[in-house]
């Protein structure tokens, strides 16, 4: 699986806007798919090839889980006015209703509840926020791997996260069970390839990444560069020349951002997660 | 890349134990390797290459990051006394002191904080769930990238939750700073070919997956197959014969199995996360 040289520097210069700092190592065609991930938000509306869903699933299956306990489930929503619905939770976002698959992943504790009803025994851990974390983070790992699965076969993706700005309405749009949270949607579908963003550069590896003890540089070089390479990309790639900071200031400065998600623990107590 | 029908049989039947359910559509190297994940807890003592935690890195950056705020780090823990004392935390769990690579894996405010101090710019969002919440998943889509590009590259790995049995402590050891916290840890290495579990098997799909709304199977004889499916692995792999249902009412019926991860909420206020 070894490849050139040439292909792992490409791969590298696309991810971090800038040549890679020092000689990679092995190199393969699995690097390759993972490096040129890229966001798409405009879709064709071409179907899956059939079977396709059944791949996704088996590849999210395939990640790892807490203790096996496979505490996620995942709803594939593919009708028009369900699609609609959630769109309209998700502040318009468009491309939902545009890709022929929509996937909303779930921390799903009702499953093992309800068999431990039927045993007549009560999972005292349910209630913790342990468990509610377990429970999406094993859904995002599942996720991803669809994600991987997904790209693999020539489909793109988009993690909507805006799922959460309203996470009853989606639970009432998708009949969830209590104890369930719809943690983010996927779009699925062939990108329109009149709107294909390039890679979206990264932050350089020493800026996320410490040695034995957290060390990670924070010189404002690294920054400024960062800030100039991000500009340069949203030049390229949007209307406006932004720099990463500014983007960053403008996200989480004020609640009024969050658009709604700063009622989640509100809105998990209702779905049935304590967070205790 | 579309390769044979034998293979992706091969690759369902191990992941379910069982025939698939119905025919697939098509396949590639990647869905093989997704399929064929293992969790390994036994591990030589040899280095990796020259090179590869470069690529793990770099594939965990490509995972997509909620308005690539990229409020994730990774601590790349190679020193023995550090790793024994994270193994400590973790119940004495020996792979993260015979894996020659620990990555300890942080939702990590701190950057992004620090930045904004520097600009005399306050984030409101930092003391919300929702925040917290995108960073632990942020660190988990970067995990997996990882974890595929280690398998990619030959090399095995497992997730330490266990991590969180004492958050605090982990944060001492790896001194981080405040308003980051340890989600989970990741052994990297060669597997040892003598202790290689086989494929674990999972629920069926029709378990986990609804169609447009939650319409999860939840027959009686569904999960007995699988409880069957699971005795029969944990026979040919542990030392005990169990079923799946009996291990998750093991493992959530009772606050004492969560090892200290029932103060999850206090740790993290220490850690500086308010979860408001």
């Amino acid at each position: 699986m070894t490849e050139t040289r040439g292909s792992s520097d490409r791969a590298m210069r696309a991810r971090y806007g800038a040549p890679p700092p020092s000689p990679t190592g092995s190199w393969n065609s699995t690097l390759d798919l993972l490096l040129r991930h890229r966001s798409v938000r405009s879709y064709l509306n071409d179907p899956l090839p059939t079977g396709s869903l059944q791949s996704l699933i088996a590849a999210a299956q395939s990640a790892a889980t807490s203790s096996n306990l496979q505490t996620w489930s995942v709803v594939a929503v593919m009708d028009n006015e369900l699609k609609s619905r959630l769109a309209a939770v998700a502040a318009g976002q468009k491309h939902i209703m545009e890709c022929p698959l929509f996937l909303v992943w779930l921390a799903d504790l009702s499953r093992n509840e309800q068999l431990a009803d039927q045993r007549g025994i009560s999972l005292e851990a349910l209630p913790y926020l342990e468990t509610f974390l377990v429970a999406s983070i094993d859904a995002a790992l599942a996720a991803q791997n669809a994600v991987i699965a997904a790209e693999s076969l020539g489909f793109s993706t988009v993690y909507i996260g805006a799922l959460r700005n309203n996470p009853t309405e989606v639970a009432d749009i998708l009949n969830l069970p209590s104890r369930s949270f719809a943690v983010f949607g996927l779009c699925v579908g062939y990108a329109n390839p009149d709107a294909l963003p390039d890679v979206k550069p990264r932050l350089p590896q020493k800026a996320v990444l410490s040695h034995n003890q957290y060390d990670n540089a924070v010189e404002t070089e690294i920054f400024e560069g960062y800030d100039q390479t991000m500009a340069a990309f949203s030049a390229r790639n949007e209307t406006m020349r932004t720099t990463w900071k500014d983007r960053v200031f403008s996200r989480m400065s004020k609640v009024s951002q969050l658009a709604g998600r700063d009622r989640l623990r509100d809105a998990l107590a209702q779905l049935g997660f304590e967070l205790r």
